[in-house]
Order: structure tokens, then sequence, then C-alpha cells
């Protein structure tokens, strides 16, 4: 914040104190509190490992909202946290109508709430959830040799250090290459903590529509490396390219970006005579930006044929790699499952054999095909309840259920009234807040946060 | 058919001759291939009773829609074969546009497809899909101590006489009740088929609109009875009162029709001002008509207050109980979902533990919760393969989505162009041969017809 406020106190647009008072006001909440708290001893009981991956979120997007209260830029406190829980979750969803006439600080702001978010995400996927018992990591630990375990430096801070290190590795060359293109340093910067959190907050109304083909070309390249597992930039760097080329994960996360946007860019091309590259270039870029739950927009996908918004509407629920920024249920989850429902067929026909799932030569344990199937259930279950309880709150069908499921998923753009070319703002008080828990939740990988709510938890051992 | 052909001669509309023609038709095409076949064994390997149980719905369903294409009501085979198929998987969804002015012989064939379809379905949930090794009735078996291997006749044709002897006593019941309403004998007779068998049709344009208060709650409570597993009807005839109203799963059903109508009929009543009787009375007749996947219509349900439609949406994917006409997922499916979920937060808390899960103090093995939750998936992986489809071919998201998700569950009416007020006419040639396919699909549990599919059934063994 206090950063923030520095860019604010160069462009003098009137929101440097908003910034400094608001890092001011966290710095001292959190400075006593550390104050208090320095002599407790450090160890956590897995129970409070949970209690605080929830609310260290809750926390951060209530502070993370002060700057917007405090600028008069966002002034209810609903839409503020709406925001500010929107960026941290590096959903990308915004209540902001006219994202250009805000002041420099609090854009940039916006933008941080991305880059912190992606940043803890990244942590939390491959070192702390594992920990817990669940996450997509596990599914990679099965698949590429696990990372907590082998390659990568065994304890939470050194693998932390690493991820960070690829992550701004990424942010640093995206920001050259749109530089290079022609956009302002400032944008450059906001739009590459955007895409490598695989967030989706843009510096424009129009997101990415106004932007050159190479600025677009280059955003897809790097939300495409924002869905990636990070640990295979790490062999990269090392130099296993077999490792990153043979990982089951990657091929199919390519495979299913590439088929899909052919697919809607043949259509494109041949049923309503676009052109060819701006129709093979629009639908990867919308493609990209869904799979990878970022949330930029090149086109208006609502305005394409009936099937075109089916078919965004069905990839929010896809997800892209674990271990990457990208939120939603992602690849290797999917692909189990298809496995797993292939394998029943055998099963019928052979009901005394035993089948095991295999990915790449290894099994994978049955109970982890379990633990799967009860995570996409209750995904689905989720959606449902949230999507029905904003239908109740006077939302129709379409964009409930966008709503839910761009949030679940950490997208950013819905469908009907919270489409790409509109925003959330017009969502209904209880409706915002509905959307935000979807977001944690879905952020948090469904169970960190719902287990908060089960008896059993609280009752003691 | 031929008994339709006296009634239709008893009528003189001129489709006594269709009727005639389609029943020697199929007396001659049945009976070359019975001649042709008396000699060969009988037995039956379970790989051929995979095959022959797929393929006698489309068999009938072939023939069945002669009479529609000779008669000339339905003359397009696509649409006649859609008007049968949908008729002997009494799902009930028509692509006659002005039912009213079709011929008392046809109008009585379209009802015989669902009182056939029905008699079908109730054995082969109960004594042939459980043989197979699926089906929602082993649920049923865990559940309630079990209808093969227990309390009912062990043997197939036995077993058979006892369900259907219930199933005739039900229409026979339900069509005295409407004739004592004031409904004809003929209308009363289609109607009561329609309910049995949880179909659908109709012979009126309104559906059930124009009747009666009486009427309609007459229908309410025979739809009931058909979502009800037909075992509670044995041991009810046999005086085990205490068995059936300890069934969990009748419990369930009840309370889901009951809280989900209750909802509705409050908020008509008190956000939209209806009076409260015809509130309630729409209310319930709509969710009993969804949930157990018969299709009659009382009123619009997509002209009510959005969350409606979407209530009702996801009412088609609920279902009633095993061992009844529904189709659909059904509730105990659902029930053994939620309560795997709850274990699931319970597993995390003490991940050493091993909980299982139980129902009525019967525990259900892990394979049979591994099996419900695949089938689930499964169900939605083809709900949403077929709607995506059906955007492809130029069908809105929303009705696309009705469309595929009212056919699977053997419902009838879907939302937007496929709604209450509208009919299936208007969907594009191949989406008729999909939502045929799905009907199929939903009605035979999908297993049965998708193992013909596995490279794995064909093989030699």
């Amino acid at each position: 914040m206090l950063v923030c406020a520095l860019v604010a106190y160069f462009y003098q647009e009137g929101d440097t104190l908003a910034l400094t008072y608001s890092g001011l006001i966290a710095m001292g909440v959190g400075g006593s509190a550390w104050l208090l708290t320095r002599n407790v001893p450090k160890d956590l009981i897995k129970r409070e490992g949970f209690i605080v991956v929830t609310f260290v979120w809750i926390v951060i997007a209530l502070f993370g909202s002060l700057p917007y209260i405090l600028s008069g830029t966002v002034p209810r406190f609903t839409d503020a946290f709406f925001e500010s829980i929107s960026g941290f979750t590096t959903t990308g969803a915004s209540v902001i109508t006219d994202i250009e006439g805000l002041p420099h600080g609090i854009l940039l702001w916006r933008s941080v709430t991305h880059l912190l978010g992606g940043m803890g995400i990244v942590v939390l996927a491959v070192a702390i959830l594992p920990y817990f018992g669940f996450g997509g990591m596990q599914l990679f630990n099965a698949e590429a040799g696990g990372v907590t375990n082998e390659q990568l430096h065994p304890r939470i801070a050194k693998t932390a250090k690493s991820l960070w290190g690829i992550y701004v590795s990424l942010i640093g060359l995206e920001t050259i290459f749109l530089v290079l293109g022609g956009m302002p340093m400032f944008d450059a910067l906001c739009h590459s903590f955007g895409t490598i959190a695989s967030g989706g907050f843009s510096t424009k109304n129009d997101s990415m529509m106004g932007y050159s083909p190479y600025i677009q070309y280059v955003v897809i390249v790097f939300m495409f490396f924002a869905g990636t597992n990070f640990t295979l930039f790490y062999f990269l760097w090392k130099g296993k390219f077999k490792k990153v080329i043979e990982n089951k994960e990657l091929q199919l996360y390519a495979l299913v970006v590439l088929a899909v946007a052919v697919l809607i860019a043949g259509t494109l091309a041949l049923y309503d005579h676009f052109p060819a590259e701006p129709s093979f270039r629009a639908a990867l870029f919308q493609v990209v930006s869904i799979v990878t739950t970022t949330g930029f927009v090149s086109a208006d996908y609502t305005a394409w044929h009936p099937y075109f918004t089916y078919a965004i509407f069905l990839l929010m629920f896809m997800g892209a790699s674990a271990g990457s920024t990208s939120g939603g249920i992602k690849i290797m989850r999917h692909h189990i499952l298809v496995k797993n429902t292939m394998l029943e067929f055998k099963r019928l026909t052979h009901p005394l054999a035993v089948f095991s799932l295999k990915i790449r030569d290894k099994a994978i344990p049955k109970e982890v095909v379990f633990k799967v199937m009860a995570f996409v259930i209750l995904y689905f279950v989720i959606f449902t309840a949230g999507s029905f309880v904003l239908t109740f709150l006077g939302m129709d069908m379409n964009s409930a259920m966008g709503a839910a499921a761009t949030t679940m998923g950490g997208i950013g753009p819905g469908l009907g009234t919270v489409g790409p070319m509109n925003n959330f703002l017009s969502v209904p008080e209880a409706g915002k807040w509905v959307l935000s828990l979807l977001m944690l939740l879905g952020r948090l990988e469904l169970f960190s946060v719902l287990i908060l709510f089960s008896p059993h938890f609280w009752r003691n051992k």
C-alpha cells in the first residue's frame, strides 16, 4: 500500500493519502497483533493451520478494501470488499465501471492484490494444502514424481522462494515483451501482475480488446504459462526438458486449449465468415483466458453463436494445471474422472477383475480417485447452491450460473448481466457476499474453508 | 395396436387402418423372427442380456412409430420416432402441437406406449439391472433388505407379475378417482397410463391446466405413488406398515417434495400475492410432476420468479425412488452423495480413522458409494455433452440445457423454446436424435446402453 502511495504521490491524483492511511492502519493493526502474540509458540497444530489459511485471506481482503473506501473510488463497503477479495483470490471480477477513471495509485493497488494473491496461492497449493491432505498437488505428486518430497526443496520456506523466483521472473519477462509492443510501463506491469497471477484485472475499460495483435499474443502465451505447473519451469531451468515435455498434465492442458480454440475459430471463420487470423486469435485468447481462469477479454464471446457461450461456460469448470496460479477444478481431476469412467465399463464387463487407474504407468490409488470424485461433486453442489441463491435474489438463471461459475473458478467475467461487457456492480448486495464466499471457497479448494463449518473439526480430539 | 384399432373403429376418425396395418406389420415381423429363432436355446449370457435390453427399446420404439406415420398424424420419421421413444421411455416430450386434434385411436396408442414402457421399466429396474450389477435397486437392497433376494418372489417372472399387479391396480384406482371427478372415461384412462408410468402424455393441449382442483389433487397423489418404490405397495398389501413408514427413501422423497413445494408456494403467496390454495396446488403439482419425472403441467413455471425456473431445472436431476417408474438420478443416490460429503470432512479431521457410510444403521460398502459417484458424474458428463451438441445445432443455452435435462430424466417439458407452453417440434432434426438417445440413456441407467460402445464388451473373454 505504501509503495502504491508513492506512485500515487508521483501522479498527484488525490489518492495518496487514502493509500498512506490504509498502509498505516494495516501496519498498526498488524504490528500490534505481532507485539501481542510474539511470545506465543509458533508451532501450529493442523487445526490451527486450517483456521489460519481461511482467515488470512479474509483478513487480508478486509484490509485490502481500505484504499478503495478511503479514496472514495469504491465507497460502499460491500463493493470494496468484493473488489478486494476478487483481487486477492486472483478472480478479477470487478464492480468498477470506469476503470480508466481511477487514479494510478488505486489502479496499481488493484493489480498488486493480484500479485500478492498469486504468490500466496502458489505456496498454498504446492506446499501447504498437500500437508493438510488434499488439493490438486497430490495428483501431481502421483504423476510427475512429486515436489514436496523430491526435486524442489522440501521445506516450505525454501520451496516458496524457488516458486516466487519463477513467478517474479515470468512477470518481468511479460512486462518486457509488453513494453516492447508499445504498452506504457505502468500498464505493462499491471497487466503482467494480472496475467501471471491468473487474475484478470486490467487498466482498461474494455480489457484487452483495444490492444494490438502482438500484445494479445504475448498475453496469450503468458496466460498459458501462468496455467502451467510452476515446478515445470524449475525443471526447465535445470535443463530437464524431457521431464517437461513428457508431463501428462501439460500435454492435456495444451491439447484441451488447442482443440477448443480450433473448434471455435473454425466455426467463426467458416460459419460466421470472420477472417482467419482474427478468428483464431479471438478464439485462442478467450479459451486460454477462461481455462487458465485469468479472465482477460479480447472479444465479447456472448455475442457469438450460442454454442460459444455454452462452451465458455463449460470451460469455466475446467481450470488449468495443479501447482499453477489457476483456479477451478483443474485438468488432472477431469482426466482422472474420464479414466475412471472408462474403467467402470471394464469393471462391469469383468466384475471379478481388479483394474487400477494409471497415469503414465503409475497407478493412482483408488482412495485418491474417490477423493477426486468427492471434490468434483462437492464443487458442483456448491456451484448449484450458490447460483440458486442468486436466482432467489432475482438474477436470471444464465447470469446466476455464469456468476457462480466464474467466481468459484476464479475467472472474472460471466454470462448475461455479469458478462464480459458488463461488471458485477448490478448484483444485489447479498449476492455480492455470496460471490465473495464462492471466490474464497473455490480458491482454497473448498475443503479448507468448509471444514471450519464441520462439527467434528471443533470437537476435542 | 390392434386394441387401439378397435377403439379407432368405434370413433371412426380415419385412423383405424393405420393402427391395423401397424399391428399386422409388427405381428408379421415379430412372428417371423420368433419362427426363425424358436429353436435357438433361450439361455442368455450376460453380454447378450445387455444387447437385448438396449435393442428391445429401440425396436419397440421403431414399430411404435408406425401408427403415427401411417395415420399421417406425425408424418416425418424423425418426429414419429421421437414421439414413440418418448412414450416408451415414459418421458412424455412431444412434437405434436394440436393434441386435441388427434383421432382417438392414435391418442390411445400414444398413452399405451407409456403403459407398456412403464411395465417394462418396473421389471427392468427391480429384476434385471441388479442382475447386471448396477441400477438404483442395489441401493434399495442395501437399504430396505432387498427385493430380489428377500420378500418378493425371487424369480423374474413371478416378481414381474407381482409388480404388474400393483401397477395395474394403481392405474385402475386413479381412473376411478378421475371419472368420479367428471373426467370422461377415455381421458381418465389415458391420464392414468401417463401418471402411473410417470410418462406425462396428456389428451389435452394444455396438459392439466384446464382441470378442476380435485382432479389436479388426484393426479398429484397418484404421481407421488408412481414415484414410490413399488415394493412398498407390496409390503402395504401384506400389512407391513412399519416397513413402509420407516423406509428412509420414502421419507426423503416426501421431505424433498414438500420442502420445495412449500418454499415455492410461500414465495408465490407472499411475494407475488397469489391466493394461498392455488399457490400451494400449483407449486406442489409442478414439484411432484418434475421430481417423479412425470411431466404433466398445471401452470407455466417459466413465467414465474426466475428462481422457480432454476428450481425446476435443478429438480430435473432429482428423480424419485429406485424401483418406481420414475427416471433421473433418483433420491437415494443424492442421499448417499450428501452423506459421503459429510464423511469426507470427518475423514479430513481424523485421517487415520475409518468411517463407513450408514443408512438406517446399515453400512453401505465403499464400493457402492464409488459406483454411485461414478454414475452421477457420468450422468452430468452426458448431460453436458448432449446439451452442448444442441447449442452447436443452434439452440440457445437455456433451452438446450432444459431439453437435455428433461429427456435424460424422462420428464417431458423443458425450458425456453421447449418449455411447458411449447413442444419439441422446433428442435432441429439432428437434435431430435440426440434427445432420443438421451431418453434411452437416462431410462436404461446409462451403463446398459454405453457398455455396448465399450471395446472390452465386444472382446472375447
